[in-house]
């Protein structure tokens, strides 16, 4: 036997009771039934989003929710502000241009997060920017930006909307869209909600539904505003991913009988747990200035095969860590704290990342890193 | 308790065997492990497709992968044909619109199907004609279109591609998108791979991606030529549906072990029962000329509350049917023969037909059509 532990930062682990869920016959998705689960998780997981808007959900991945939020608000020609900062910063700029939107972006290090300063410095020099893009958790980084800060910098500003990648951070950290002035919020399936891929979420404010209205930009699949129709009766204008759906309204049911300060809690401290073992075992975070709760990485010495590491790990040991992405291919690793994850999990991902590290030939004292965990650990234990 | 029957063209049932399979614990998508199940699922879907070429598996729904086949292969302002007779022939006017492509159509009345002749005057009158689009399976009239005579007919032409809306089609049909000359072939996972809501398969022919280079429609998401080359190394371009996928290998080692030969036989005589049935009890069909295996289109008497009676069915006794859509709203009751179902489930469909109309008020004699199903399956007992 091998048994398995998801420790990437998406996919995540699915409960048992949400796996058992989705394994119930198929229903049809034009009826009452459906109808009546779709209205209610379309309720439920408005407090996720802080949010009194709709909030979309489509059949697909994130990155059809970050397409559906740029082809639907912009035209050919109109300029962008992306803050570009990883993986899916980067993502931004390639789904602009493939429409013909114009990008403008601050380049920042992989690990640094941006300031809100940054932001208004750009906003001031390029006053015809309509949107400002960015990731709240940059999952390639392990890194947060200062969402609330940027949108008090956005909404001063009638003509540019601030969309907010929040694959990540969304049932990670409390998020008050509609408080913050957030105005397009995407996320999908596979991270915090505890459900396997294929669903992708998008919200927008009523300032967001004013660019929509103005948005030539072809579409058809993803286009928002025959969702929008279609949903606020209760149903989808496609087919949709039923079983995910369903699959849905149990995880946010789990979300809800924990209550979302306690999730938003267990996040914080098994990623502050797993950072006082990385500083304890002499490591260093990816992420300088802000580091996020829904995965840590750490940087790993040079000469060191971060990617033999965690190729080693999975097959040999059951353990699935994620390794760097792009150019820190190998020189990191990234172990999530996201969604069905509680302090035992963190315990469990110390303590192979240490048993790991020493097989693979580094000098650490074996047990710190987990001593330093359960040191800060206890008093919520 | 209300045992449930769903017995409408999609969603359809799911075996309990590929349910649980989807419900074991996640893996990560970025590993040997799903790799290998990526591959062995791309290999064994080909033969119902009929194709030595690639087929692209997308996270969303259907008209994802309807939507791509316009997306990726058209430019604003090409002219092509669609075949318009019902619903999802619709599907592809609405959606060549939104990508500014001109649409010449043969409009059909509902339940009629479509002549090769038909399309080759089209395309004498027309010969800036881009593409053919059609369904080989009208989901909405339950119509069959002669596919291999089109091709026969989209093939002459170097400059034209065919590409067919194979939802209900394949998996159905024996369906040899090489040997007849489609050049795009798209179907759902809802239908007859037995499977949920979620996936949606594009293949293409040389000559469709000659096509695909010359477009320069925007696409990200959908963006078949940055799929192709993900999924020839066994990976997917962004974040894939992982449960459905697990489940569509189970799916299709069924299949497989039945013998793809069994199964297009099976979907014969169900339909072919259902039909003699439909007959004996002294009702039409919708499909005039060619009448599809993939579900059974019944028009009801004129003053029949089509709608209600399927609403009453499906809330009284368990028995999904599926009605009329659009302008046969009410008017017709459609019967799925699709995917795992069997000889037993159409006699079930039968009787719950029988009985549900006979209560409905209708003076019919009962146990006419359930006898003259018995009599066609007989011999295939």
């Amino acid at each position: 036997m091998l048994k398995k532990y998801l420790l990437s930062p998406g996919p995540t682990p699915v409960p048992e009771e949400v796996l058992l869920e989705m394994a119930k016959p198929m229903i049809h998705h034009r009826t009452a039934e459906f109808s009546e689960i779709f209205e209610d998780v379309r309720k439920k997981i408005k407090p996720l989003f802080g949010t009194k808007n709709d909030i979309l959900i489509l059949a697909g991945s994130g990155t059809a929710g970050m397409e559906a939020a740029i082809s639907n608000t912009m035209n050919p020609g109109d300029k962008i502000l992306v803050v570009n900062a990883g993986k899916f910063g980067k993502r931004w700029i390639d789904i602009a241009k493939s429409f013909n939107i114009e990008v403008d972006s601050i380049e920042l290090e992989w690990g640094r997060s941006v300031t809100a300063a940054q932001v208004e410095e750009k906003l001031i020099s390029n006053p015809e920017i309509k949107g400002v893009f960015v990731q709240a958790s940059e999952t390639s980084t392990t890194v947060l930006h200062p969402i609330k800060e940027i949108a008090e910098i956005v909404n001063l500003r009638d003509n540019t909307i601030f969309v907010v990648d929040g694959i990540t951070s969304v049932g990670v950290y409390e998020t008050e869209m509609d408080e913050w002035g957030i105005d397009i919020l995407v996320t999908g399936s596979q991270k915090a909600f505890m459900l396997p891929p294929g669903l992708a979420f998008v919200a927008l404010s009523e300032k967001a539904w004013k660019f929509v209205e103005k948005s030539s930009t072809p579409k058809f699949y993803l286009d928002l505003q025959k969702e929008r129709k279609a949903q606020t009766q209760n149903t989808t204008a496609y087919t949709p991913a039923v079983s995910l759906i369903i699959g849905l309204r149990k995880a946010l049911g789990i979300m809800e009988k924990e209550g979302l300060q306690n999730v938003y809690k267990r996040h914080y401290i098994c990623a502050e747990a797993t950072r006082a073992a990385v500083k304890a075992l002499g490591f260093q975070l990816l992420a300088k200035d802000l580091p996020s709760n829904a995965a840590t990485g750490i940087i790993m010495p040079e000469n060191f095969d971060g990617q033999a590491f965690v190729k080693s790990m999975r097959e040999e040991n059951g353990i699935t860590f994620a390794g760097g992405q792009n150019h820190l291919k190998g020189k990191i690793v990234r172990i999530s704290h996201l969604g069905y994850h509680d302090f035992f999990d963190t315990i469990i991902a110390i303590s192979a990342f240490e048993m790991g590290i020493k097989k693979a030939g580094l000098d650490i004292e074996m047990g710190k890193g987990v001593a330093a965990a359960e040191e800060f650990m206890l008093e919520y234990l």
